[in-house]
């Protein structure tokens, strides 16, 4: 057991939302649970250990685990379980996220995707840690139900994925949110926190704005991506 | 100068995007503006000292505001200001927030609102503390644009405005989002980040729903009121 690092081979789901999301999704990637001497035995420490017994997976008590990789207090159960690298799909709906950098953003927009029906994400490094503990928690667990796959830069996404029609969101495009058509196979592509998508983006791509007040410069970037992905996918034809 | 709590009279302003903000928007609550011995002297530094002088705001060099206040190692000013309380507007739209215990989910509410045009915020206790550092932070310094009115019940929001037409954002609302006609004037009201709205909104108010997946639970409160917010504010009459 040790802390979590990007480079580790695993990495650990933090509380109970989140483990039992990894351990009904995708249990055959899960090597250890811990829980906490602190515990509470009721009915879903029971749950927990008949999952895991099912599924042959070692659960332990433990209080170094928490001590070690838990920064919270209020919490009481730990999974343990190998990385995996995801494969999108070329049919699907995908959204691009270049060079996301906070873990909390790159996680809610991970639970956002998933409510909203998207289930490709495409990430551009560098980039958040999607694997990372914090991003996890964010992310609600959605992880696990997503395809998550990273790309060197926006020309290797491209590359592996010509026929796609792009949509870019940017905040001096010419188009507005109201006013674009989004045609399947669509991606939504959303840029860094503080620099958005460079310039490039609006030859590449269909550019659309969220239209916003003048008072603020920007919107959060995954409150963006959430209208984005809201809009599109309700959009009536 | 002291450690923020949320009884003082005071709170701060932690970094120069939102010490601009705070200085452009309410300059007369401004109480003092430190910055630290760490400054670029650049264009910016000297724009501040020219505001302060303006508005006959002292303007003070200090390592200790710093080490005290700022846990962020990339924070090079601080504004010191007087807390205020707001006042909505009846004719105005409303967002209602009922018990929102996230600093950071209010804040980014705050930014949100304001870029789509609502500036009046009413917050129903207890809830997360609006002029926490955090919470300005988060916000970008949109607070100090917005009225932000704070009651101690939902009841006392409605015994205060009884005329509105109220909207409230539940998962198990009839109403789908799509469906529903936001009349003027309105107020959209979110729940708390755990538990929602109690039943007793179905009754008292229109109930309205974004459809989401059953692989996740909920969406995250500044999700929802972005999408709730956006969808208002663009339908189509």
């Amino acid at each position: 057991m040790e802390k979590y690092k990007k480079n580790s081979e695993s990495s650990y789901t933090l509380g109970a939302t989140v483990t039992f999301e990894l351990l009904k999704v995708a249990p055959r990637v899960v090597e250890k649970v811990y829980y906490s001497p602190d515990i509470i035995r009721n009915f879903s420490f029971l749950e927990l250990n008949t999952i895991c017994q099912r599924e042959n997976i070692p659960i332990e008590e433990s209080s170094k685990a928490f001590r070690l990789l838990s920064p919270k207090e209020n919490c009481f159960v730990i999974g343990k379980f190998k990385k995996y690298a995801g494969v999108v799909t070329d049919s699907a709906r995908h959204i691009v996220l270049v060079n996301p950098m906070n873990a909390g953003n790159l996680g809610t927009i991970m639970r956002t995707a998933l409510a909203l029906g998207y289930e490709d994400l495409c990430l551009v490094l560098p980039c958040a840690d999607p694997f990372a503990p914090e991003t996890i928690r964010a992310s609600m667990g959605a992880i696990f139900s997503l395809k998550v796959q990273t790309f060197e830069s926006f020309s290797a996404y491209r590359e592996k994925f010509p026929q796609r029609n792009l949509y870019a969101f940017m905040t001096d495009a010419k188009a507005t949110i109201d006013k674009t058509e989004f045609v399947s196979p669509y991606s939504l592509i959303f840029g860094n926190e503080a620099q958005g998508l460079d310039r490039n983006f609006h030859d590449i791509s269909n550019s659309v704005v969220i239209p916003f007040s003048d008072k603020v410069d920007s919107l959060n970037l995954s409150v963006a991506a959430a209208i984005g992905m809201f809009t599109a996918a309700n959009q009536k034809k």
